[in-house]
């Protein structure tokens, strides 16, 4: 028989609840939850104490960064107190006019015992994130606990390969993805052919896919588990600009053979997965493709673009 | 209204036919067939001439390469007599004990285009790559055509995403894989619990999605389409040491945000797919994940492993 190493997991897909208290306080009873049905690691989605404050530019949501080391305190106790590895997604500051985007991992006594700063930051209508946060420069490293090393990545990382592999050849027992990604929905005023035609539920349908595609790719290209936890519920544009966001859901669990393990709607979830750490190995024997990278033929990717 | 840039493609998807000679008289038949419905682009499988001859490790082989010149006039005829751009894949002798699994596009004129020499080469049972093809040397490189700019890559490299984000920053417009992938059949002798296990349906369809999956990723993280061109049918090991290989067929396209196109059933087929080659930069300007890369943080992706 093979080794075989389970790690329960639960994955909190939540909505925002119209203040940080509130949402603190249905994240809490969801790790509560989570943790008296055995959860060892929990996840949370990003930025899961606040709105997604980046649908429009006011500098006044820099004052949530303020918080970040009492925010810390907070976790921390709630990680203790609950006995799990917990994986949140805090706005940091770090001075004053710097900011970050930041995973802070704690272990189950509450220690802080690792942080990730998202590296790959978006910027597109109701996404504004290159206002808030500074690109992250603690590189793809992954955090070790007591229940394996995760290799904590932010949302936009999903998009990229080149993050999955680092983290992969860092060690990396599975891939962490708290992510806020949803539809931007067409203002009131302005419901014309092109908003319109960009909103079809096929174009709609197709995003999402593509979202899930990309990552079940890391998972079989790296022969890792994938864990992913996104918000859910509609959010409107503090500045009233835009139409707000339709956060969708859809957290979900890749195995490092890329089998969907499991996935939510679009609605509040406690996704509760139970990955074996130990699958990854077995599939990289049949499929060992750490064994042939052409590591003498890959500069090109540090290039933004090659010929021009 | 954008630019739109269509590009009538066929995939050749086929059986091997006992010899090179009726193989080829097959192929070259479907090519005139898809000519003859509009293709200007035709791709074929990998090694598409023969058996796929890799199931054992056997010296005879080597003397399928020293035709290689030979090939090449054989298939630019083929290309000229089309009208077609031509994506062949062959078996390289470049010195006496010195053989690549090559790539040649050939221009509708017959010219040839350019070659890619496979980079990423496989081994595992009834895939002894390692046994007959050195790692290609000329890396990455796109091949200018007519109809567009090829990324032309083959088989295992399908696993990489290094591949294809290379070939990706290089420019090519559409990434190709001409590709020989199958089950390895249980021997008869050896009809153990093993080899039974390793082949149920439910895990040959894991290995057949996994497969997908992983170049549905590339398509959707480079904005890229993607064809695919398997082999089909069962063929034997030829030192009937193992059970043979039964390729799986399953020739696709994804669109450059991950559709699914088309894709073949696991039978003979010369699947048509019309492929806008403009739809990349639509998707790229919604999703612009060039925009974002953190190339200064991807010095480890040229590590064999880090850490130890």
């Amino acid at each position: 028989m093979r080794d075989v190493r389970v790690l329960k997991t639960a994955l909190v897909q939540q909505r925002f609840y119209g203040s940080k208290e509130a949402t603190n306080a249905k994240t809490v009873e969801s790790i509560a939850e989570a943790a008296k049905k055995g959860a060892a690691l929990v996840v949370l989605q990003e930025l899961h104490q606040t709105e997604y404050f980046c649908q429009c530019e006011d500098t006044r949501f820099f004052d949530y960064a303020a918080e970040f080391e009492k925010d810390i305190e907070y976790w921390s106790r709630v990680a203790a107190e609950h006995r799990v590895v917990l994986v949140t997604s805090l706005f940091e500051e770090r001075a004053p006019g710097l900011y970050h985007n930041t995973a802070v991992v704690f272990e189950s006594d509450g220690s802080v015992a690792g942080r990730y700063r998202k590296m790959h930051i978006p910027d597109d209508p109701g996404f504004y994130e290159k206002f808030y946060f500074t690109p992250g420069d603690l590189g793809f490293e992954p955090v070790d606990t007591s229940v394996g090393r995760l290799g904590v990545l932010v949302c936009w990382d999903q998009w990229y390969p080149e993050a999955a592999r680092i983290m992969t050849l860092k060690g990396a027992e599975v891939l962490i993805y708290p992510t806020a990604i949803g539809w931007l929905e067409c203002p009131a005023d302005r419901r014309d052919e092109l908003c319109e035609k960009e909103n079809t539920p096929e174009e709609r349908q197709k995003m999402l896919e593509a979202w899930i595609a990309v990552q079940r790719g890391h998972a079989v290209a790296n022969g890792v588990p994938v864990l992913t936890v996104n918000r859910v519920g509609f959010e409107k544009d503090p500045s009233g600009q835009l139409g707000g966001i339709r956060f969708w859901g859809h957290s979900f669990a890749f195995s490092p053979q890329g089998e969907m393990l499991a996935v939510a709607e679009e609605e509040e979830t406690i996704l509760r997965v139970d990955l074996d750490l130990k699958a990854g190995a077995e599939v990289r024997k049949i499929w060992p493709f750490l064994r042939d990278r052409r590591i003498d033929a890959y500069e090109d990717l540090r290039q933004r673009y090659c010929g021009r």
